[in-house]
């Protein structure tokens, strides 16, 4: 094994994304990787560096039980705990790089273990775990646990879901995605004050129990193409709402993932896509010309 | 020579950038590329893609007096004429590629021939050919070539200079750039009916003769890191204006240019640098995993 400081000596990653959610994807297990916040912010740059939404760390599982551990890591140079576009593509990247062909992989993750299964159609099934209604765990300000909630906002009292993936989420249904106020609405919500640590804000459009629109204002990021966990969250309160099915297809701008939930206290399945982009060797100063 | 459509198969490119203007750079020579407007759509593409703001591609010259063809695309496909940042990383990337060590670098260009040296300080020089005053050249409405006009906006009789670089510049000064109007007046001043082909739009704060702070607001793009031809524009301007000497060290957000004129009709010189951040392989479709 190598050992190699992030920006001064050169290494291997590749580009991928997942509906549109990209990532810049390193072989920590072949190569050693000391990522610094200020290296991730230099990853991350779409101008200075390579550019992505976040960067992907393959490292050894420390627990015994796991094949590897998926570490992800903001363009602000935080880990974070999960990410379900980017655990599709982690899967894709341990089998592409030779690094295992076992399938499922087990991994390990800041938000517990985590199972990924590359289906035969080359679609990356991913066990999401159980989603978290307890009010105090997602965390969401509210007596008791309820299929719906009426929040205060605007001066109205805004029919709402509350779910945790790992990750706090506000759902909220409109008659059109397309014409939302994902915006406007979206970034007061983020804030809103029954969500102490903030939340992501999905609209959701049901357009019958089996499919499902959605837009996602991201908590710190705004509007993006697909934000995987906030689509299963939005699976989760549709079903709770008795307004969608055990299976549904959710189209968001960057694509469609297909959400399996058999309900309260059972794990979620997510189903999507994992794109290769390009294989790249960055090249450290000094070494330019 | 391997033919290549470009999507359908693999290729390799350097990513580079000059002061944050971000390139994918192609080898045209050894590879071969034909670039429909939806490829490089789908190349620039940040997300789906490997994401940048124009690419370049070395083709062989056509011109037997040139070494090689410089071709710049922009991010929506189409060919454009004249990319200074783009240059420096042009001559760079041909030395760096093996493609040759000849040094002057002729190349030919959409706007004539172009030269092009690397220094032994690694910063490249750019012969960015003779600015073009004349109205109807730029093209510029006026009766009769000035180094001062007062243009009509918003009420007032705005003092500017008009200059082509191969491409339109409006050039005026402000007391303190950070806090120029440069998303305001800029996007306004892009449009005015006086420059028929739109404009960049570069806001001066000119500190002593030596040195400029710049900003500028990109024709099609609005407010970039770096405009390589509005830094040449506007040391010309200030020239005219005789507020700048003979060389000048002109700051932009995305970092430092040196750029030498010795008046009308005379050619002017850039030196900036080019930086590589990595080399990749584009992977087609269908060779994902």
């Amino acid at each position: 094994m190598e050992q190699h400081s992030a920006l001064s000596q050169p290494w291997t990653f590749t580009k991928m994304h997942g509906l549109g959610n990209d990532f810049v994807v390193l072989d920590g297990v072949r190569q050693s990787f000391s990522l610094r916040p200020e290296d991730c912010r230099r990853i991350a740059d779409r101008h200075f560096g390579i550019g992505c939404d976040q960067i992907l760390l393959v490292e050894p599982a420390t627990d015994p039980d796991c094949d590897f551990r998926y570490r992800i890591f903001n363009a602000d140079g935080s880990e974070v705990n999960q990410c379900g576009n980017g655990a599709r593509c982690f899967a894709v990247f341990v089998r592409r790089s030779g690094l295992s062909d076992k399938n499922p992989l087990r991994v390990e993750t800041r938000a517990g273990q985590m199972s990924l299964h590359i289906r035969p159609d080359g679609l990356v099934e991913v066990n999401m775990g159980v989603p978290i209604l307890d009010p105090a765990a997602i965390p969401f300000r509210a007596e008791a646990p309820a299929r719906e909630y009426a929040l205060p906002f605007r001066g109205q009292a805004l029919p709402i879901a509350a779910v945790s993936m790992g990750n706090p989420h506000l759902l909220l249904t409109v008659e059109q995605c397309d014409s939302a106020p994902v915006a406007d609405w979206g970034a007061e919500l983020e804030q809103h004050p029954a969500f102490p640590e903030r939340c992501n804000v999905g609209f959701l459009e049901i357009q019958d129990p089996a499919h499902l629109r959605l837009r996602t204002w991201e908590r710190g990021a705004g509007e993006t193409l697909a934000c995987g966990s906030n689509a299963c969250a939005a699976v989760v309160a549709g079903q709770l709402w008795e307004r969608l099915a055990d299976t549904v297809q959710v189209t968001l701008p960057g694509g469609t993932l297909e959400i399996r939930w058999a309900g309260p206290g059972t794990p979620l399945y997510m189903v999507g896509p994992a794109e290769v982009v390009f294989d790249g060797t960055w090249i450290p100063e000094g070494e330019k010309t």
